[in-house]
């Protein structure tokens, strides 16, 4: 006899059971219907990368600490896909010639980090990226945004259950010029200050320090972003975000985004409740990435969005939707005799756009209609001796315990009006 | 300056550039569609498994060899799933107790194989799998295989683009019996019957002459599987598929499937066509899998069936269809004063369903249409002083080259009229 297997997925990652499953796909559902209704097209890409797209910009050492990377027979470094975004980069690096732009790209990727489970953070999760390539204006800053409280609004949020921080890295370079903080510490200093709001005022202080040199950098670059308000681009951006109608924006310059390839207007969307206080995603410009492939710089604006954190969301702000199943209607024969009678009428149903299951475990017929309500499917019909012979069918709807008696061709138009 | 980075996708794995994820989005909603019709739920899970799962019916050689398999920094080894029967096997292990049966679970997952590329053949690709559980009865085998028939109908195939081949793996081990081929012989004369289809005649009689360790049972074999022409459990088997309407179902006994799981009937689609004749997918009952789990066992039946042989399938007979991009319309501002006017446009059609992309690049009217031609994008609107002023648009429709000028409100409701 051999070992018994455990039922257990691997370890941080999650199996979707068809409850899971109906909200993974309100998620992903909403994502492409919004995105899609700015013009935005779906595309998608293998999960597997050569490790090197991720050389290029990150450190070795995130490479090899923080993401699934391993060497295939072939003695190829492949990773795990750690973000989207180098992906599409390359995509669209390898059409650069004969991609019309703007190009409005989104896909709803797994992707992959390895790292301690704990909320939030699981070692697979799905995220939404929506880029716009080719626009070098503001005007695809604003659009990027836009879109963002878009998809927040679809998803049932009101404008005060959340807030969307804009900054621009242009103040905080120009910041880093007035300061004269040496270039080889501005990579490190915009790392501490993307934390900023998850460590304490000493903390933070005392980080900003060490990695700017010297106290006096560190002072002038707190007292800078406390002076600096705005400037002339993310004006423009708020005129255009009221044409949007977005009326939950508001300058922060403490908003640096971790990534280093942001080149331009960075955003973070933020929970706004007391119990779940934190960013849920955000995006920027970064028109420099796709040099790395060797072709020209595309002006690029985007943001990636995740379904865990969206999920928190949806659950702290009560949004979550119901689980409904696919099916509709369970038909439920009382004995092999008329297996083939329910199954000429299932098929009948099914050219009518119905979806229908067939209960074939042959219990009574109270055990399975209640088997239907636990499975959450709406309606019912049994058949047996009198339904065979009368060609009528009475049609169960569960939560109202209303019944109605009808010939088959009139089922389907019954189903259509009773769900309103 | 950093080392140019390659464009290329790593080997063995695809890009889906806007065009190819259309048609793997029509593969998938066919897919979804369809199943759920007959009332089959989704489910989902990551495709990181801990490898024993794999170990446990396949060989240690084919873990080894023939899948990813790595071992991660907590000391476990992890596989990416070479197929999704496992794992649908665990998650339904997981939860025997409560889950209601018949349960019926569908899945469109991507699976690797670490294997050379070749046509067909990739390192990633994605497979529907349709599963049934709780249903000993020969009405699930049935419902199985009018499932994979009513998925190539609505592909668009004809009946006589494939034919259904079943067989019953009981014909086979009563066989085995019958001319006493030893229980240790058993599974690598199955493997090479499985093979029969892809070898010549002399080669197939060697290789089933070496598995069955003498030229005398070989003999036997293949004069029983000539012999025997059905059984029982096939006539029942027959008899439903005529009342769902399969009209290209035949039995052909040396149909074994290649994986050690299946326990009843067996079936595969194959492609009729002279140009590609083959196997297209296939499955099968496998009642013993979740044994393996230590749980009670579970009556199964399932196929799989896969994105690229699919697609092959659909070139071959002409059925492919063409690509049209999400978005409906394409607005063209003349110059920056009138992006305003344009997203209030924009928005105003969203909130009426419609897909408005807008045009940011600034070029001349025409080189806006031609752009909004080159991506297929059906419906184009300039918008200069004009239209600003009198708040009337001239939409065009760029196939027919039919112009009409509406005020707003009225837009939405002539693109779906000529929509049709």
């Amino acid at each position: 006899m051999a070992k018994k297997i455990s039922t257990d997925p691997y370890k941080g990652v999650r199996d979707f059971y068809p409850e899971d499953q109906f909200l993974q796909r309100f998620l992903f559902e909403t994502m492409s219907r919004v995105c899609e209704s700015f013009g935005y097209e779906e595309y998608s890409a293998s999960l597997l990368e050569p490790s090197e797209l991720y050389r290029g910009k990150s450190s070795e050492e995130i490479v090899n600490e923080q993401t699934y990377t391993f060497t295939d027979r072939g003695d190829r470094e492949v990773t795990l896909r750690p973000e989207m975004t180098p992906t599409v980069a390359r995509m669209i690096a390898a059409r650069e010639r004969t991609i019309a732009f703007p190009a409005r790209w989104y896909s709803i990727p797994n992707i992959f980090r390895y790292e301690r489970p704990q909320r939030g953070r699981l070692r697979e999760h799905w995220q939404l990226n929506a880029d716009i390539f080719g626009v070098p204006g503001i005007e695809a800053d604003t659009e990027i945004i836009a879109l963002a409280h878009r998809l927040m609004i679809e998803f049932g949020a009101k404008e005060n259950d959340f807030e969307i921080r804009v900054n621009d890295r242009n103040i905080l370079e120009a910041l880093y010029g007035e300061v004269k903080l040496p270039a080889s510490m501005r990579q490190q200093v915009t790392r501490v200050l993307d934390k900023r709001a998850k460590l304490s005022e000493r903390a933070f202080a005392s980080e900003l320090a060490a990695a700017s040199g010297d106290v006096s950098f560190s002072k002038a670059i707190i007292e800078g972003l406390s002076r600096i308000a705005s400037n002339s681009q993310i004006e423009e951006l708020f005129s255009h975000l009221k044409t949007y109608g977005v009326g939950n924006a508001v300058v922060d310059t403490s908003i640096t985004r971790g990534f280093d390839y942001y080149t331009g207007i960075v955003f973070e969307v933020f929970d706004t409740s007391t119990e779940n206080a934190r960013s849920l995603f955000g995006g920027g410009r970064y028109d420099n990435l796709l040099q790395n492939f060797g072709g020209d710089s595309v002006a690029a604006v985007g943001f990636g969005m995740g379904d865990v954190t969206m999920r928190d969301f949806l659950d702290t702000h009560d949004l979550t939707p119901a689980y409904a199943p696919a099916t509709e209607l369970m038909l439920c024969p009382l004995s092999p005799e008329f297996f083939k009678r329910t199954i000429e009428l299932a098929q009948a149903l099914r050219s009518s756009d119905v979806t229908v299951a067939i209960n074939y475990s042959l219990r009574r017929a109270g055990e399975q209609i209640a088997q239907a309500d636990k499975m959450k499917i709406p309606f019912v019909i049994c058949i047996g001796e009198k339904e065979s012979e009368s060609g009528k069918y009475t049609i169960k709807h569960l939560e109202s315990g209303s019944e109605t008696t009808l010939s088959a061709e009139r089922i389907a138009d019954h189903m259509f009006s009773s769900a309103g």
